[in-house]
C-alpha cells in the first residue's frame, strides 16, 4: 500500500493520481489537523482555478444544467471539476448520487471530475470545508470547478458565495415564493437562469427577475436572466457564454482580485471563530466547570469573573 | 460632587440612593470594565429578588399591563420594579416613556422603580445589559422585578426567558399570525395572557391557546390562559395570582434554583462567546492583520496557519 499521509497523498495527487486527489478531499470534507495540512501544502498552488458556484431551491434542476454545462465546456475542450455539495445529506464521496443521472454522461471522461460532499461533520462547517475541497481541485490542476449547491439556507447561500461568479437557478413560477429569500438570491447572483424555460408563466418570471433588477440599482454588472431547459440543452451555449463574459468582466476591472482577497478576509474570521467557539465549548464543560458553575449558584462567584478565569486558562494555540 | 467611580456608587445605591442606582443601571446598559465591576460588587446580595418577565408583539398593551400589574402589587404592600427594555429604541434612562402613560400613575410613589433600558450597545448585547441591571435592582433590595420587552425575535425572547416566570401576551385574533413564532412564545410560556380581551375573538384566541397547551404535551406546570382588559384592570388581580401560583410552584418543587443554575451557564456561555467575538474582530484589524492578508493573497501564507497565529498572538486574559 502506499503511504497516505497528508504529504504522501498531497505528492500523488499533484502527479495526477486521482485516488489520492479523493482522499484529500475526504480529509478536507472531514476537517481537522490532517485538512490544515493539507491545505498548507496546497495553498501556494491555488488560485488558478475560476470557480463557479450554482445554487437554487431543491428541485430547481441545478444538477441537471450542470451536467449540461459540463458538455458545452468539454466540446470547447475545456477541462471540468464539479463538487455537488449537499447539506442536508450525510452522504458523500462513495454515496449514489440519486438524481445526477445526466452527469453520467461524462463519469468516464478523464477531463472531467465528479465529486459529491455533504456535512459529514468538518469542525467549521460545510462552507469552509468546500473551500478546501475547492483548494485542492485548484492545486491540482482543475481550471474550472463547479460548485453545486442546494440553496435554502444563510449556509449554502455562503457556500455558493464562496466561488467568483455565482449563478442561481430558478423555475417559471418562482415569482410566487417568498420575498426575503428573493432578495437574498438576487444579491448574490452573477447570472440568473429560468430553468425549465419550456414551462407556462417564463415569460413572467424573466419580467419579475428584471424588474427586480432594475430596482436594486446601478451596478457595473447587470446580471443577465437566461432562460434554459436543462433537459434537452436549451440555452445551456447562452450560460457558458454568460459565465466566460462574466469572468473577463471581473479580470478586466481588477474585481477578481479584488473579490478573492475580501473571501480570504471571511474566510480567515470565519476559521478564527470557529477555532475560538469549539474551544468555549470544550471549556464549558468538565469538572472544574461544575466547580465554577457551583461558585456562581452559592452566589461566590460572578460570570464575568468566571468567564474571565476560563478565557485566561486557555492555551496560546487551539486545536485545528 | 459625589465620588462616581463603580464602588463609590455601588455603596451608595446600596444606602438607597436612587441617582447612585440609576447610575448603575445606566453602566450596566453600556457595558464594558465598570459595567463588569458593578457586577462583581453586587453578584454576593444578588438572589433574592423574583424576576418576571412579560413579553408580547409590539401593540399588545404590555405597558398598561404592568403598570396596572403594578397597582395590584403596591395594594398588597409590595415594593416593585421595572425594567421596560426596548430592543428597538436607541433611547433610554431620561427619554420620554411614549406610551408608558400608565405608568405615571406609580413614578411618585417610593415603592415602585421604573427605568427603560435601550440597545445602546452593550458589547454582550441586550440580554446580558438586561441581566446586569436586574442584578443591580436585585442587589440593592427589589423584592420583585418586572422586565417588559417587545417580543419579536430571538433576542427579545431570550430577554424575556432570562427571568424566574416568563408571562407572555396576546391579543383576540392572535390564531391568524405566523404559526412558528406561536410555537416559540408558547415554549417560554409560564403564564398566557389574553389582554383587550372585550373585543371579538377572545374565546376563539382562548381555545385556540388551550388547544395548543393541550398538544404541548404533559409537564408539571401547565400555563394558565388569562383574560385581561388591561386599561380598566380586568383581570389584572387573576395576573398576579397566577404569578404568585407560579412561584409557590417554581419553589415548591425546587425548579427555582435549577433554573437559575441552568441560567447562570447559559448567561457564561454567552459572555465567553462576546468576549471572543470581540477579540477576534479586534484582532482582524490593524497593520499587521493586513499584511498577513497581503501573505494570503500573495499565496504565501493559508489562512489556517494565519489563523494559527493570529490566536498564538492573543494575550492570555481578554477586555471586557
Amino acid at each position: 500500500m502506499p503511504p497516505t499521509g497528508p504529504g504522501a497523498l498531497t505528492a500523488r495527487a499533484l502527479d495526477g493520481d486521482r485516488r489520492a486527489l479523493a482522499k484529500l478531499i475526504s480529509l478536507a470534507e472531514v476537517g481537522g489537523a490532517e485538512a490544515t495540512e493539507v491545505g498548507a501544502l496546497l495553498f501556494g498552488r491555488t488560485g488558478r482555478a475560476f470557480t463557479v458556484g450554482i445554487t437554487g431551491a431543491p428541485g430547481a434542476g441545478k444538477s441537471t444544467l450542470t451536467g449540461a454545462l459540463v458538455g458545452c465546456m468539454r466540446r470547447d475542450g475545456i477541462e471540468v471539476a464539479v463538487l455537488a455539495v449537499d447539506p442536508s445529506s450525510p452522504f458523500s464521496g462513495g454515496a449514489i448520487l440519486g438524481d445526477r443521472l445526466r452527469m453520467q454522461d461524462h463519469t468516464t471522461d478523464p477531463g472531467v471530475y465528479i465529486r459529491s460532499m455533504a456535512s459529514r461533520g468538518h469542525l467549521g462547517g460545510l462552507a469552509l470545508a468546500t473551500r478546501q475541497a475547492v483548494r485542492v481541485l485548484d492545486a491540482t490542476g482543475a481550471p474550472w470547478i463547479l460548485v453545486e449547491t442546494v440553496g435554502v439556507g444563510q449556509a449554502e447561500v455562503e457556500i455558493a458565495d464562496a466561488a467568483d461568479t455565482t449563478v442561481v437557478v430558478v423555475n417559471p413560477g418562482w415569482g410566487d415564493s417568498v420575498q426575503a429569500n428573493k432578495a437574498g438570491l438576487l444579491e448574490i447572483a452573477d447570472v440568473l437562469v429560468v430553468n425549465k424555460a419550456d414551462r407556462d408563466g417564463t415569460a413572467e418570471t424573466v419580467r419579475d427577475l428584471e424588474m427586480m433588477l432594475d430596482l436594486s440599482g446601478e451596478r457595473d454588472w447587470r446580471p443577465p436572466v437566461i432562460e434554459t431547459v436543462a433537459s434537452t440543452g436549451a440555452g445551456v451555449d447562452a450560460l457558458w457564454r454568460a459565465l466566460l463574459d462574466h469572468r473577463r468582466h471581473l479580470e478586466g476591472t481588477g474585481q477578481l482580485e479584488r473579490r478573492r482577497a475580501q473571501r480570504l478576509r471571511d474566510e480567515l474570521r470565519v476559521i478564527l471563530e470557529e477555532r475560538i467557539r469549539v474551544e468555549v465549548a470544550d471549556r464549558c464543560r468538565g469538572e472544574r466547570f461544575e466547580k465554577l458553575v457551583d461558585l456562581m449558584v452559592r452566589r461566590e462567584r460572578d460570570p464575568y469573573s468566571v468567564a474571565e478565569e476560563l478565557l485566561a486558562g486557555r492555551p496560546a494555540s487551539g486545536r485545528p
